[in-house]
Formats: structure tokens, C-alpha cells, sequence
């Protein structure tokens, strides 16, 4: 088949790699309808994360199933499900407790961005649709593998509650999505820093009621003046470096949580002043599998639109130029579709 | 008044000093009846913290009103009151959102080993008992002051749940509160970590199901065997340093929360192993006026005694002696009874 691969920094290319095979009787293999770049998959792209020359990349997608394992009892050639980037068995200890991001049979996604993905523990990790979605749907849909489940686990990690106020830090498809995830769960308030307009359009979209454009200490300054000088009940740190969760840290009030979805690149937790002002952090990788019963419904019944956040679609093949728009900013996300 | 100062580093002494005086009219003075040190104080008596030379010491009493200010309405010369150490004017946004520790009006008690205390924000701070309590009771009234709203803290950050399972770090007074806490909150299995018999004694009578003595790697290794290999739903983290938080974090089950109320020092939290298994921490000093309503109820129903902590008592004047006992690790806690 061909897949993406990445050879080095800025050095993605589109070619043939072996076909996916069963390995596990659990397994599934999957025919990609639609995959996306991930955030996360800039780290590698810019060089500050360790490549494995060739390697496939892409942990985003949804298809329709090609094969299943002997022993995959729910799913079967031809269904049309959405692939959580994180699979699991969703029946161990920590699958039970909601923290299918630590099942004990973990697997990933790594041709999201190809034409076919292996699925492990497909029964545990796949989400049918009813039926074949309609295009429409179609970007929504993809949202549920990655990038909703995970801002929506930034608003879970924050403690974001009816009534309420959060604040996001990161304007990125993430943030957006988390933006969305706080609209959802009630929050009355919800700041959005973001200083690109067409990021604030979706924002503002997806729920937020004030936009702050100004970062570090006078962007955080501006967010407290918004809430009044007390600071946000829950704050959503979606980026992953140390300006963000430091911002993310001084924009909570006191008792409040930062819930932290970027992968962490050099932060060192402030632990003096988050003891000072009792303010707490959880984060990690979203359980997608938790999350995706609720969210599936909610983009079926029409009251959430994730979808929204890719602005390009491209060509499978043309993942180079998706990676470069989203490197350059000129995309929020990009989708990218089979040429089948 | 006589009252404790610190000197130096293993300096206290019992001296004169001023006696305090009503400065606002929301201010009132208690005559201690009794004091405490509090493991905090440890950290400037071993001159780990710095030190203003001849500062009284002591944030921990209960005592009879004195005097109060002029728009002191809820207390009057007489009442029997517990002191926080902090305190607060509970009306403050932070205060309604029950973080009393953040108020606006914040106030520390100042000289709790001494004659008297000044306590701002009275009405906002105290809480009286039913009349003159039985002096069987005043040890665990005064643990109210301080140690056992910390333990409380601990498992309330660390989200303690009724069947679930957790761990205490620290078999300090906080530590053993700590595990109280746990023990009321309903869950099943508490784990204390403590090498010291009578410690381990004492959170069994508190409730512990299960004592591991060993520290470090192999104390967290023994701890998850005790735990079936899949690490606490809670942990209550009571000591303040690298390691005991070290531990605390290794022993979470993903998706645990470690509560954390001992003062960090030199603790380096270690972000990319909390993102990889979604452990969060959250802590900081008790809002004790929060938990006083409820702690004094199930202390003067007999549900509880923390007073138990308290395995030594010695009259104020000798108050450098009880520094000692507890630098030494001679007793788990020292109260100091007033001369009158």
C-alpha cells in the first residue's frame, strides 16, 4: 500500500511500505477513508522530536473495515468505524476506571495516514457508525479519532462545570475542540486566547464568549480582568510548553485544576506556586474509547460540528503540502482524503 | 504576655513579649489553653527556612475569647473557640468557593505556643464549641486547629472515594490525620507507608487496612503489590520532599490524583511521567474554616479522635523540650498546655 512516511525533519513523502497484515486474532485491519495531520506530528516534522528515518506516521482516521482476526466478534468487513489513535482492550483495570489511555494491551495508529491502518484490540478500540455516514459527516466523524476526544479530555482533566468558567490556552484544533468540549459541559464563560482571527471565528463558534489576543503575563492579565480578577474555575492547557502551562497556571483561581493535553516539551511545573494557591494539574493522553459513545451521539444528533475545524482538504497523496499548511499556520488542520 | 520565639536554628526559647492588641474591628485576642507544634515548625528549628531572630512561633491553639473588636459580631469574652491557623472573613469569592486558604482578608495565627493569639477576621475565622469543653476532649479540639484539616485536605485533593482504595505518604501527625480522613471518607483499602511502630499503630487505630514499612522504589513496589499491581485511586501526599512526592506519584493508578500538603521543599515534579499515566496532583495549605463545621461535629459525636496524635504534653514554658521530642522523633506530636 502506500502511507506517509517521514524520512527527516520537513521530510515527508507519500510511497509504497508493506501492507498491514493480522497478526493477533484480536487485530483489524481498516481502509482509510479520510486521515488528518496531528499537532503532535509537527514535533517530528520540525526535528525536535526523535525520527526514525521512513517510518510511517499518522495516528488519525476513520475507513471501513477490510479484516478482522478470528477472534473479533463485533466488528466485520464492511462496517464503517471511527479508529481511536490509542487501542485498547476497554476491559482491563484501567479501561474500567476510564483511563483507556493506560490499558494494559495499549496499541496506536501508525498509517492513519495511508491507505490501510492495523487496528489492535478492535473490539476494545473501534466505534461503528450507523450505516455509511454521509459526506457531510465525514470531517466530524474524523474529529472522534484524535483531536475532540482530546480537547473534550483537557475540559474532563480541568474539572469544567455547568455554570462555570474556563479558559483555554491554545488556539490550535486541539484548544478549539476543547473550547467546543467546556461549551458542551455548561461553562458559562469561556475565554479563548488566540490571536489569529479565523481561529477566533471558530472559537467564537464553538462557544467562547470572550477572545483574549495578548500572551504571557498581559495576556494573562487581560483573561483575569474578563473573569473579574478571580481567575477561571477550570483552565485547559493545549499546547504543551512552558509559556502555555505557566499562563495556564496564573489564569486558574485558587482551587482550580489546568488540565494539560500537549505532549509536555520543557515544562517544569511551577509546584510552589501551584502549592501557594492550591491550584492542581491532570493531564495525559484522552482515553478516546471512553469518550467516543457520547461524542458519536452528539455529531449525530447535530449538536456538536468538530468537523469544522479542518479548513483544507487535500489529496492523500498530497500530505506534504498538509504538513507544510499546517506548519506555516496557513491551516488549522487538514484533512486528508482517499483516492478511492 | 509569655510566649515561644525561635532565635535560631534549635533556639526557642519561652520569653516576654508585647501582648498583642486589637487592631481592627474585626480582630479578636484568645487566651490560649492550648498550643501545639506543628511539623512545619520543624523546618526553621532545623534552620531549613529562614528565620527573623525573636519571632514568636506556633500557628496552632483553641482557647477562651478575650476581647474582641467592634464589629466582631458572632463572638463574645468567654466563648470557648477553635482557632484556624489561617484565617479568613469566609465571605471573599474564594472563600465561597471554598478555598478559605486563598482569602483576600488572609491572616495567619502568630503566636499559638504563647499566653494569647491575635486572630483576625473573627467572625469569619473561629469556631466556638457547645460551652466549656470536657478536657478529655481538647486534644482532638485542637487538632482541629490545623493537623487534622490538613490530613483532611490531603484526601479531599487526592479525591478520596467511599470503596476506593488509597495510599498516605508520611507518617507524620498529617500523615495519620491523613489516613483518618481516608478512613471516614469510606475507602476500602488505606495503605500507610511508616517505619516507626507506633506510628504504624496509631494508623491502624485510624484505620489503615494495611502498613508498608519499606521506602523509595521497593516501598512503591511493595505498595502495588498490595494494591494488585494497579496503584491507589488516591494518594495523599504528607511530607513535602522529592521523594515522599516521588513515591506518591508512582504509586497512583493512572488517572489517580495525588493530594499534597506538606510545604514543597526541593520537590521537582516529574510532568512527562504524570502525562504518560494522566496522574494529577493538586494541594496546598488547608482551608480549615471549610472543613471545621463538619470536623467539630464528628469530633463531638465521638466519630472521631485525632486528638490521638498527641502522645506527649508538656506546659508552654517547655516548649523547647517539645520541639526536641519531635526534631528527635520522640513524639508524633506535642501539646503544650497553658499554665492557668
Amino acid at each position: 500500500m502506500r502511507a506517509t512516511t517521514i524520512h527527516g525533519p520537513r521530510d515527508i513523502r507519500f510511497e509504497e511500505v508493506p501492507d498491514p497484515e493480522i497478526k493477533r486474532p484480536t487485530d483489524a485491519i481498516v481502509k482509510v477513508v479520510a486521515g488528518c495531520v496531528c499537532g503532535s506530528d509537527l514535533w517530528p516534522y520540525r526535528g525536535e522530536n526523535p525520527i526514525r528515518r521512513g517510518a510511517t506516521i499518522g495516528h488519525e482516521c476513520v475507513g471501513v473495515v477490510e479484516e478482522v482476526g478470528g477472534e473479533v466478534r463485533d466488528f466485520k468487513p464492511g462496517d464503517f468505524v471511527i479508529v481511536p489513535f490509542c487501542h485498547c482492550d476497554n476491559t482491563c483495570a484501567h479501561c474500567r476506571a476510564g483511563v483507556q489511555s493506560a490499558c494494559t494491551n495499549l496499541g496506536v495508529t501508525t498509517s492513519g495516514q495511508g491507505e490501510y491502518a492495523l487496528v489492535g484490540q478492535a473490539d476494545g478500540s473501534l466505534v461503528a457508525t450507523d450505516g455509511v455516514p454521509d459526506a457531510a459527516l465525514l470531517p466530524s466523524l474524523l474529529s472522534l479519532s484524535d483531536v475532540m476526544p482530546t480537547g473534550w479530555h483537557a475540559a474532563v482533566s480541568a474539572r469544567v462545570r455547568e455554570g462555570g468558567t474556563a479558559v483555554v490556552v491554545g488556539d490550535g484544533a486541539v484548544g478549539l475542540c476543547g473550547v467546543l468540549a467546556a461549551s458542551v459541559m455548561g461553562a458559562e464563560t469561556i475565554v479563548a486566547m488566540s490571536r489569529h482571527e479565523p481561529r477566533q471565528q471558530l472559537a467564537k463558534e464553538f462557544g467562547a464568549t470572550h477572545v483574549v489576543a495578548s500572551r504571557g503575563r498581559e495576556g494573562a492579565q487581560e483573561v483575569k480582568e474578563v473573569l473579574g480578577g478571580i481567575g477561571a474555575d477550570a483552565v485547559l492547557e493545549c499546547v504543551g510548553t512552558d509559556e502555555a502551562m505557566g499562563t495556564a497556571i496564573s489564569v486558574a483561581r485558587p482551587g482550580a485544576m489546568v488540565g494539560f493535553v500537549g505532549v509536555p516539551h520543557g515544562i517544569e511545573l511551577p509546584v510552589r506556586r501551584m502549592f501557594d494557591r492550591n491550584v492542581g494539574v491532570q493531564g495525559g493522553m484522552a482515553p478516546v474509547r471512553r469518550y467516543l459513545p457520547e461524542l458519536l451521539a452528539l455529531v449525530q444528533d447535530g449538536r456538536i460540528d468538530p468537523g469544522k475545524v479542518f479548513d483544507l482538504t487535500l489529496p492523500m497523496a498530497e500530505v506534504a503540502d498538509a504538513y507544510r499548511a499546517m506548519d506555516e499556520r496557513r491551516a488549522i488542520k487538514v484533512m486528508l482524503s482517499s483516492a478511492s
